[in-house]
């Protein structure tokens, strides 16, 4: 990610590799010692081994005696268990953010975390970026006919509220229940009068793309024009793509806070813009 | 490992999974409130998911109101980096002692660390067990003549000494030098009269198995009689058990600390020991 160049910050090259038996091996080549130094580091998959390098990382830094250490991580991982839904389960998300903490990072830079109530689990200020403005902006530049931004479920509805505003159209939300236990996902259709419209279906992220194949299968059966995909995290696990794309999407476009074959939009500016006003 | 078994202790079964992003799932299947609970997870490879899920169960059990938590880490990770070899490096192991205790784990008990400098970086009470006397019994069944302890390098010279009270028999270290950055290792001959002894060399771990397969060309060619290897942590990465076997090693033994085809030696009665103690 170009964040560096944007910014015309100095960037630091580290040093990193893996030892035989796969520990990582962090080392910063120049003196950090008084500097803000900012590390970037989504925690997409494999998201274990790219958390704990986040936090040697960090750590290290402040080791090293940095002024200030930002952690910008793009794609923030655990956050969708960030409640206990049946008894007994870890609440994963509040043991990262603990971790983060621990690690002497002074402030977090992440982008559409899945929900807005993990922002409170922080006592390190956290700026919670939204790329949808620049994501939506893809879809400007394809000519969409009467464009209806829509979210496969109530959670995403601001997110697709958001891409509206720059679409220049409606937007709505799909009804969608989800069997915690066997991850089953069962979509009602809703009356949302896609009949000759081109329609953006916007979620936070894309995983197994079980939502967005059944949100655009709908959205096609119910008459809409052009269906397109379009997430913040396309993490596209197993076969999501082929399984979106045969559900009527036309194309699947996401953003770089996961690296993917559909990373077509990059935040680079939005970090930018966030580093910018910390300096 | 049959801890619980031997301890008398009341078992949970954890449920565990990882979501098809790749992300760990963990539920306590039983309440676990007010209760003192032991954590036993091992973080061989691959290391940083396995210490995730370490972190993740004691953050949770203290989360679900345990009274206390004891993670019992037979191999812990990142020993290894545990100074700053090179000017800019991470100490990642500074970095693990921090995310336990954060964590929110009371206590740690594990098994032959690396260095015993590492203890002093712990504000928790920390039980650093050998698991040396087991590994030397191994050998006292299979009948030694003049049985040698030797250390591959002057860091295991306590361990090699150690497991020496246990065969009844002499003890030494061999001269090594590692380059830090090539990883690449020469090794000295010294004089151990090894000549008519069965010889069995003695370290804390077995990665890749350089350094003991050099130990065990050496003292093979100073007509040391039968040779064998032996481990508390067999990480054996990549071709390490070749490796030792064509220097002219007999066998490798090493304990469960690491799950290998080497782990012939069951730490479980270490560890119920110092469990039974905390009770």
């Amino acid at each position: 990610m170009a964040v560096g160049g944007l910014l015309g910050a100095k960037v630091i090259p580290l040093e990193f590799k893996h030892f035989p038996d796969g520990e990582s091996y962090i080392r910063f080549t120049e003196e950090i010692s008084g500097e803000d130094v900012a590390v970037i580091q989504s925690t997409s998959p494999p998201q274990d081994a790219n958390l704990v390098q986040l936090l040697l990382i960090g750590n290290a830094a402040k080791d090293l005696d940095a002024r200030s250490v930002t952690a910008v991580v793009p794609y923030l991982a655990y956050t969708r268990q960030d409640k206990r839904f049946r008894p007994g389960e870890a609440i994963s998300i509040a043991t990262v953010v603990r971790l983060l903490e621990a690690s002497g990072v002074d402030r977090l830079i992440t982008v559409n975390l899945h929900s807005e109530q993990i922002l409170e689990r922080f006592r390190i200020p956290v700026e919670n970026l939204s790329a949808i403005p620049l994501l939506a902006k893809y879809f400007v530049n394809l000519g969409l006919e009467k464009p209806l931004s829509v979210a496969p479920d109530k959670g995403a509805s601001d997110i697709a509220r958001e891409a509206s505003e720059i679409l220049n159209g409606g937007h709505g939300w799909m009804s969608k229940e989800r069997d915690r236990i066997t991850g089953e996902v069962r979509m009602q259709e809703q009356e949302l009068s896609v009949r000759g419209t081109d329609v953006v279906i916007f979620d936070d992220m894309i995983s197994t793309g079980g939502t967005m194949a059944a949100a655009a299968a709908i959205l096609t059966k119910q008459g809409a024009g052009r269906v397109y995909a379009a997430c913040v995290h396309p993490l596209l696990v197993g076969g999501a793509r082929d399984r979106i794309l045969g559900s009527g999407a036309k194309e699947i476009v996401g953003t770089d806070c996961v690296q993917s074959p559909v990373s077509k939009v990059s935040v680079a500016p939005v970090l930018a813009d966030a580093l910018r006003r910390f300096a």
